[in-house]
């Protein structure tokens, strides 16, 4: 296939991203073209094979019985997914893995789900495992009627489900300086998505009478780091909820077990797991957790304090380090898929670039679009073996806002910052299909020559 | 609390039942008598208490290191939830826990997705464990260029992600006859929900060039039981899907990894799990398990040869036989919640009774409602101490379809059958609480004194 045609594809796939079809039509009748090749790269089959039931020979698993349905009544992964696992680094672990960090993997994912045992877990005092007969929420501070719930008595208030994701402020936060981690777990995977259930906050207070004067709630975990959040009251009146059930099923020990705060869109910080305790105050508290951490330092050498939002971000997941391109021939036709997120609305759009953000086409958004929720994008794209490609995700939102550059974001914030950074991501196509991590200085970093400037990470 | 009181309550809510405030203005104002009566039943904590921090005295957790995050890098649930699992009974397994069913507690379910580890298991050979990387696809019959895919291949093509139930048309089977089980999990659970990534076979088809002749689609599972089930091509060209993704993971071995054939809304078997064929003909196959089983036995002794889509269907899941209210006060406001279902389209609307189908109120519409996929309801209740209720669901679908009572099924169908099972279900709310499995013959059960004829199940 040459230049010309694949750029074609390209194109028509362009023309066909706003269409429901997926502009499948011409994916198909190029596709005629993937089969063949397909079929060519398949060791043990040759496309005059397949109609041959020789193929259909006898199988270890076709030939025996297979495990009673008695046998894991809770089920797990097949074996053959052992590497699909949360991750961790020494780097995030400040020498202690109970204070430490264990990331989603973002390139096994699929729609906008995270199964509850690959949700990614941050803890300060390690994983706590809490009795629920025994655990109890005090209500408390500036109300009329302080009270103390059982679980039972919680969750006889009317429930409500959202699908939410929650992301940790840190996502992206090693890489200021430019691209720390050749991966797609590490750099992007300190966030999940998954279906809550529990109680709009704002539900419960009806009970209680709060004062006019109260106008920040304090979160605090019953672990033993006692974690501790302030939230303010406009964001409980709005949508934050106090959460038991997650995709389905109680929460996970390491989500909180038997109930977090869950502060839709916002840092995953604030949405406090092993929930004790909520109280009232007309001024925020500066627990350790809001004064030493999670506050962002500017170039001024002052910090943001109260900084909440995740703002919107975009990622490509496949192709992506752990999902490279060295298998595809030629003219193969292959679906670029990302994921896009923002914590203050809902995803309206996310464009993609092929040279590092000089030019955009618009990529299709797929399924269930929700607010405050993952949302699935996508774009066919016709393989030229050896052709090098910058592949940039810029996403936008509609409370207005749009990805900055890595420019942008370095100009108001500078590099000394850890926390909310969400700058475009590029991936390079090296000439083998290999996928590498870079940064592109994409708005000042072009040489006199229109040359890109790139920091790498291989 | 009076009974007049509980009565403007339970008009109230249905006032608001269409509102999006789930008639929590009134709900609140009757939860301060909740609020107190959940602390004198506290036994640990009376209200003047509330405020008092000696209740965050020192716990357990509260005092020691939790588990580092580099444990449990695939997490499981809290121990304290050890008795939430898939269960299974010899009734159901005809000696061979090989052919047999593990169903879902449906009882402790929340909002629209089963867990994996939760979702329910029929095989037919067992639990086969497929080698992905050894596995094939054969698509062949009457198709232009026949075709053999790896997963690599078939993953090349643009996903799809869709969120359908899957339910056993057996599900309620054994119950044609009367209540079998005092039990929600046993009586419903042959079902569950989940997000599905994968591919629209029409998508593939469009490469192949399937010939007019093709009229059915045979679809064969690579595991001991070679199971095969036929399926029209119309509902192929409409949604039928080959799926590899289940919330947001791979399938898990007993969902047929690394591929099955979903077929939304449709009975479960036509699901066919660790799929290795698609095969195009003329005529159905009649397979050994679309002839021995999944047929409908009629009154007249003929059977209902092809019978798919699961009809609209509802059940109340809390309360429940598992779920009781016997912990509850006079003058409680208790939420009472469900699910509704149909194959043949969307929920538009659920009644619930309280007097096993005489009178209904309309119920809340929770959350998400699409096509082809739990719905959940609502209602909000005032508990009434030594009444006895018999609630009774019935659920509405956009296809025009209604529950029918369990005299209008048994008058159509008879007793014999043993799939699609749709008639309303009824739960006895007794005078202590408990909850009992019940039948109420609404329409034509009633004695010259309107008493209702119920065939019950302790």
């Amino acid at each position: 296939m040459d230049i010309k045609k694949s750029q074609q594809d390209v194109e028509s796939a362009t023309d066909n991203s706003k269409d429901s079809s997926l502009g499948r039509r011409d994916f198909f009748r190029k596709t005629a073209a993937l089969s063949v090749t397909a079929l060519a790269g398949t060791s043990l089959l040759a496309s005059e094979e397949a109609g041959d039931p020789a193929i259909l020979e006898p199988t270890p698993w076709g030939t025996k019985w297979g495990d009673p349905v008695t046998k894991n009544l809770y089920g797990m992964p097949s074996k053959y997914e052992h590497n699909v696992t949360r991750r961790y680094t020494k780097l995030l672990a400040s020498g202690n893995f109970r204070a430490s960090i264990a990331v989603t993997p973002l390139q096994e994912s699929s729609g906008i789900i995270t199964p509850n045992g690959l949700f990614f877990s941050r803890c300060h005092g390690g994983v706590a495992h809490i009795d629920p007969n025994e655990h109890r929420l005090m209500i408390t501070g500036l109300v009329e009627k302080p009270l103390v719930l059982t679980m039972k008595q919680l969750k006889r208030y009317p429930s409500v489900t959202r699908t939410h994701f929650i992301e940790c402020p840190a996502n992206g936060g090693q890489e200021w300086r430019g691209p720390q981690y050749n991966s797609l777990q590490f750099a992007k995977g300190f966030m999940s998505c998954a279906e809550w259930t529990g109680v709009y906050i704002k539900d419960i207070l009806k009970d209680l009478g709060v004062k006019k004067e109260a106008l920040w709630m304090l979160a605090e975990g019953g672990d033993s780091s006692k974690m501790g959040r302030t939230i303010p009251m406009e964001k409980v009146w709005d949508d934050a909820m106090i959460v038991w059930g997650q995709n389905g099923e109680a929460l996970r020990p390491e989500q909180g077990y038997p109930i977090r705060l869950l502060v839709p869109g916002w840092e995953g910080n604030l949405c406090v797991k092993w929930l004790r305790r909520l109280d009232f105050a007309s001024e925020p508290w500066y627990c350790k957790e809001e004064t030493s951490k999670y506050t962002v330092l500017k170039p001024t050498g002052k910090a943001i304090q109260h900084f909440y939002a995740n703002e919107v971000n975009s990622t490509v997941t496949s192709p992506s380090p752990e999902i490279d391109w060295t298998d595809l021939e030629d003219g193969d036709i292959v679906e670029i898929e990302g994921l896009a997120w923002s914590g203050m609305g809902t995803i309206t759009g996310v464009d993609l670039s092929f040279d590092g953000g000089k030019n955009y086409v618009e990529a299709k958004l797929k399924g269930l679009v929700l607010p405050k929720c993952w949302t699935r994008w996508s774009y066919m794209h016709t393989y030229k073996k050896g052709q090098e490609l910058f592949l940039t995700s810029r996403a936008r939102d509609d409370a207005g806002y749009i990805q900055p550059t890595v420019d942008q974001e370095i100009l108001t914030v500078g590099v000394e910052a850890v926390y909310h950074r969400n700058a475009v991501e590029t991936w390079k196509v090296e000439k083998d299909g290999k996928i590498t991590h870079v940064e592109v200085r994409s708005q000042l970093g072009r040489k006199a020559n229109g040359e890109l400037v790139i920091e790498g990470k291989a």
